[in-house]
C-alpha cells in the first residue's frame, strides 16, 4: 500500500512540477517577459500542458488508482492518504474524458476568440466577436457531452471550479439572494450618498506601494516566500507553498485600485502559503475550490480591509503617507467613501451590495447559452436587459455591457458564480470566527491581525484541496453554503451606513 | 523527406521548449525568485531536465535519426536541412551513451559538491571540500569511458562545449600564448603603472544603470527582445530568439564591474538575438560554442569596450552621468585606467593581458585530474606552484586561489579553455573586420555601431549552431583558431600603453 500511495505521489509530482513550470512561463509573460517573447512563450506553454495532460491521463496512472481505489476504500475517509487518492481519481477520470483533439480544437478557438474580443472591445462591436465566440460555445456544449450523463449540462462547468457542487444548488442560492439583494439597493439609493471624489486625486505609486506591503506584512504575508509584481491584471499565483506571488496594478490618480487589490490578492495568498506542509508537492497543496479562494480574498479585501476596525489602525497610517491628500479629510469621512454603494455597468467596480448581481446575471446567460434556449446573436440584448431588471441600467455600448469580460473568450463557463459564492462564504466564516474571537474589531483597531489567520489556517488553509467545498464549508460553519449570512453582513453595514 | 524532416522539428521542438522552460526557471532562481521556493524549484528544474533527457534520447529520435541520415547524406552538406539533421544526431548520440543511472549519481554528487565548495571558500578549507571533489572528479572519469575510444581523455569535455575540437588542438594553441604572453606581462610590470583609484568611490546605482542601458541601445541590443535585471553572477538567458535577456550586479563603489559586465552581456545577447530567423524553434538557434560565444561578449567586452574610440565618443557622456566624480578626470587618464595591467590571483578580476594565464593553468590541473596524474589531495599545492610559474604569485590562502571558481564543484571540466579561445576568436575576428571596415574606430568615435553588428550578424551571428567552432572559425577568417592575432593585439595595444 505504502509502495503504492509512494508511486502514486511520484507519478502525481511530476504533473504538479510541470503546472507549476506553466505557472510561472505566465507570471513571467505577465510580469517581465519583453513583447519579443510572445510567440515562444506560447510554444512552451502549449508544450508543457500537453505534457502536463499525458501525465495526468497515463495509463499508469490508471492502474495505479485501480490497485489503490479498492484500499482506499477500507481507509478512514477522513486521512490525507484516502484524500489524495480521491482528488487523483478525481483529476485523472475527468481529464481522460476529454478527447486530445477536442483539446486542440478548443485551444485554437479560443485563441482566437480573444484576440477577436480584444479588438471588438476595443472598437465596441460585438457583431465582429460573434462568430468567434460561436464557436466557442458549440465547443463547449460538445464538453459537456463528455460528461453525460449529468443533472443539469451546466453541472460539469461548475465542476471544473467547484469540485462536487451542482447547478441546482447554486440556483436555489441565487434566487434567495437576488431578490433581497435588489431590494436593498433600491433602499440605499433613495438615500444620501457620500463624497468620494476625493479618493480621485494624484497618489504617488512608490507610496501606495509602500503602504500597500504594509498592510500584507501585518496581515500575515510571508515575504520570504513570495513578491509583489506588476501586471496589467492583478492575480496570485503559487509555484509550491514557498513560492506564492501577488501582483497588482498602480493607479497614480485612484487610491482604492491598488489598495484593495492588494489586500484581496493577499487573501488569496494567505491560504495559498497555509496548506499543511506534509501537503507539499502533492495535489492537496491547493485551494479547496475557487469559491473557497475567493472568500479568503475576499474576506480580506472586504469583511477585513473595508471594516471600520482596520481603518481605526491604518487610516492615521494612510494619512502619514499621503498628507497632502488625506490630512483634513476625517476616518469617518473616509470610511463611508471607501464603502460608497452605486449600481454601475462593470462588474469589476462593483461595491459588495451590487456585485453579485453581476454574477447572476451571468450565470443565467451562460446556461442559456449552453442549453441552447440563448442564441450567441441575441446575447447583448439579452445582457441589455437582465442589467435593466437587476441595476436599473442599460449599458451605453457593448464595450461597457456584454463584451466587458475576458472570461468567455477564453472559453471559461462556470466561472463567474464562484465570485459569488466566494462572497456567501466568507460572511458565514465570518459569523463562525466573530463567535468564537468576539473581540476581533478590537483586536484590529490595535493592528493585531494575528488571531484572525490562525483561525483560518486552522479552519480553512492547512486542509488544500482535502475537502470539497460543500465539505469544508459544513465542516467548519455547520451549514453548506448558504446566503443568509452575507445578507445579515450586507444589511447590517449598509443599513448603519445609509441609516436604512 | 519534408515529412520525416517535419517529424524531426516536432520531436525537437519539445526538448528546446523544455530547455527554454528550465532556463527561465533559472533565470527567475537567481533573479527573482523568493528564498522559500528553492525546494520546490529544485524539483520543477529536475522534472523538466528529465523529461528534456526523455525527449533527446528517445526510441523514436533514434529511428527517425536513422531513416533521415542516409538522405541527408545525398544532401548538399551546407544547407541548413543537413545541418539541422547533423546537429540533432550529435545531441542524440551524445545523450544516448549516457545512463540515467549515471545522470542521477552526478546530479547528486554535484549537488552535494557545490553546498561544500561554497562552505569550504567562505572558510578557506580545502580539506574539507577535497572528498567530494573527488567523487566528482571519479564520476567525470567514468563520463569519459562512456565515449571510449577517444585520442585524449579530456576530449570528450571539450567536446561538450566545443564540438569537434581536440585537446591536442588546444594544447598546440596555448603552448604558443602562455610564452609569449608571460614574456609581455613581464615587460608590462617594468614600467610604471598609470593610476586607477578613481574608479573606486561612489557611483550610483540608477546612474551606472541609465548608462549601461544608453550603451546597450547603441550596441544595438534590441530591447523589444530583451531586458536588464540583478543577479550576484551576471549571465545572459536566452527564451528563444525573441527574448534574450542580460544581468548584471551593482557595485556602489567600483565603477568597472557592472559597465564593463553589461556591456561582456550584450555581446551575447547580440548573438542570440542575430540567429537566422528561419532557425527559430530550432536546434540551429543557438551558439556554435562556448568558445564562439565568448569571443562576441569578450569582443563587445575589450576590443569595442575598452578602445580609445569607443570612449571617445562616450566618455563625454559618462562624465555627465558622474560630473563630480569624472569631470576632471581626462579621457586619456580613464582609458589608461581601465586597460591597467595587473597580475592578481583571481581569474574574474583579470585583465585581457593576464587573463588567459589563468585558463592555461586551470586546463592543466583538468588534464591531470582526467589522466589521473594528479590527485584531488595535490590540487592546492600545484596550483599555487603554477600560479608562482606563471603569475608569480602565491595565493595567500585557498579562498582566493584553488576554491575561487565555482565551475568544479559543479562538475564542469573543459569549460575553462572556452573562455581564452573566445579571447583568440575575438582577435581574428577582429582582423578581419578591420579588414573590410578600415574606418571602424572612426565610426565608434561618431557613437556609430551599426556596421559592426551588420558584419557580425553576417558572418557569424546568423549561423547560429549550423557550423562547429573550428569550421566556423575558417570559413569567416580563413584559418582556425589561432592565437596569432590576440598576441599581435596585445603587443600593440599594450606596447603603446606601456612604451614596450
Amino acid at each position: 500500500m505504502t509502495g503504492k500511495l509512494d508511486q502514486l505521489k511520484t507519478h502525481l509530482a511530476e504533473y504538479i512540477d510541470l503546472n507549476h513550470a506553466v505557472g510561472l512561463l505566465s507570471w513571467d509573460q505577465q510580469a517581465y517577459m519583453p513583447p519579443g517573447g510572445t510567440e515562444d512563450r506560447g510554444n512552451q506553454i502549449a508544450t508543457l500542458s500537453h505534457l502536463a495532460h499525458q501525465a495526468i491521463t497515463s495509463a499508469d496512472l490508471g492502474r495505479l488508482l485501480d490497485d489503490l481505489l479498492p484500499e482506499a476504500a477500507q481507509m478512514d475517509p477522513d486521512s490525507d492518504e484516502a484524500a489524495l487518492i480521491r482528488v487523483a481519481d478525481r483529476f485523472y477520470r475527468k481529464e481522460t474524458r476529454i478527447p486530445t483533439d477536442w483539446v486542440s480544437r478548443f485551444s485554437t478557438a479560443s485563441t482566437l476568440a480573444f484576440d477577436a474580443w480584444a479588438k471588438a472591445k476595443r472598437e465596441s462591436n460585438f457583431a465582429t466577436f460573434r462568430p468567434f465566440l460561436e464557436e466557442v460555445i458549440r465547443l463547449r456544449q460538445e464538453y459537456a457531452s463528455f460528461f453525460a450523463p449529468y443533472g443539469h449540462i451546466y453541472d460539469p462547468f461548475l465542476d471544473d471550479f467547484e469540485p462536487g457542487l451542482k447547478t441546482s444548488e447554486v440556483q436555489a442560492i441565487f434566487a434567495v439572494l437576488r431578490s433581497e439583494q435588489v431590494e436593498l439597493i433600491k433602499a440605499i439609493s433613495q438615500g444620501p450618498q457620500p463624497d468620494a471624489t476625493f479618493l480621485s486625486q494624484p497618489f504617488s505609486e512608490a507610496a501606495q506601494r509602500d503602504f500597500g506591503i504594509e498592510i500584507t506584512r501585518k496581515l500575515g504575508y510571508d515575504w520570504t516566500r513570495g513578491r509583489l509584481d506588476v501586471t496589467s491584471h492583478p492575480f496570485t499565483s503559487s509555484f509550491g507553498q514557498g513560492d506564492v506571488r501577488i501582483t497588482t496594478r498602480f493607479d497614480p490618480n485612484y487610491l482604492p485600485g491598488a489598495l484593495f487589490g492588494i489586500i484581496h490578492e493577499t487573501g488569496h495568498a494567505l491560504y495559498d502559503q497555509g496548506h499543511a506542509p506534509a501537503y507539499r508537492h502533492t495535489l492537496l497543496s491547493n485551494g479547496a475550490s475557487m469559491a473557497v479562494h475567493e472568500s479568503q480574498s475576499r474576506m480580506y479585501e472586504n469583511l477585513v480591509g473595508r471594516s471600520r476596525a482596520f481603518w481605526k489602525f491604518f487610516y492615521p497610517r494612510l494619512q502619514t503617507y499621503f498628507p497632502g491628500q488625506l490630512g483634513s479629510v476625517s476616518l469617518e469621512t473616509f470610511y463611508r467613501a471607501i464603502n460608497k454603494v452605486i449600481p454601475s455597468l462593470i462588474r469589476v467596480e462593483a461595491d459588495e451590495a451590487t456585485y453579485n448581481l453581476h454574477i447572476m446575471l451571468r450565470m443565467e446567460l451562460e446556461i442559456g447559452l449552453m442549453e441552447g434556449s440563448l442564441a450567441v446573436k441575441d446575447l447583448p440584448q439579452a445582457w441589455n436587459s437582465h442589467m435593466q431588471d437587476s441595476l436599473g441600467l442599460i449599458p451605453t455600448d457593448d464595450a461597457r455591457g456584454v463584451l466587458q469580460d475576458v472570461h468567455w473568450s477564453y472559453g471559461y463557463i462556470g466561472y463567474f458564480p464562484t465570485y459569488a459564492l466566494g462572497n456567501l462564504v466568507s460572511a458565514q466564516l465570518w459569523e463562525k470566527i466573530l463567535e468564537e474571537i468576539p473581540d476581533l474589531p478590537q483586536q484590529f483597531e490595535m493592528g493585531e491581525f494575528g488571531a484572525l489567520l490562525a483561525w483560518l489556517r486552522k479552519n480553512v488553509h492547512q486542509y488544500g484541496a482535502k475537502y470539497q467545498p460543500q465539505v469544508l464549508t459544513e465542516r467548519v460553519t455547520g451549514s453548506k453554503i448558504d446566503p443568509t449570512p452575507y445578507l445579515r453582513y450586507l444589511k447590517s453595514k449598509y443599513g448603519e451606513l445609509y441609516g436604512l
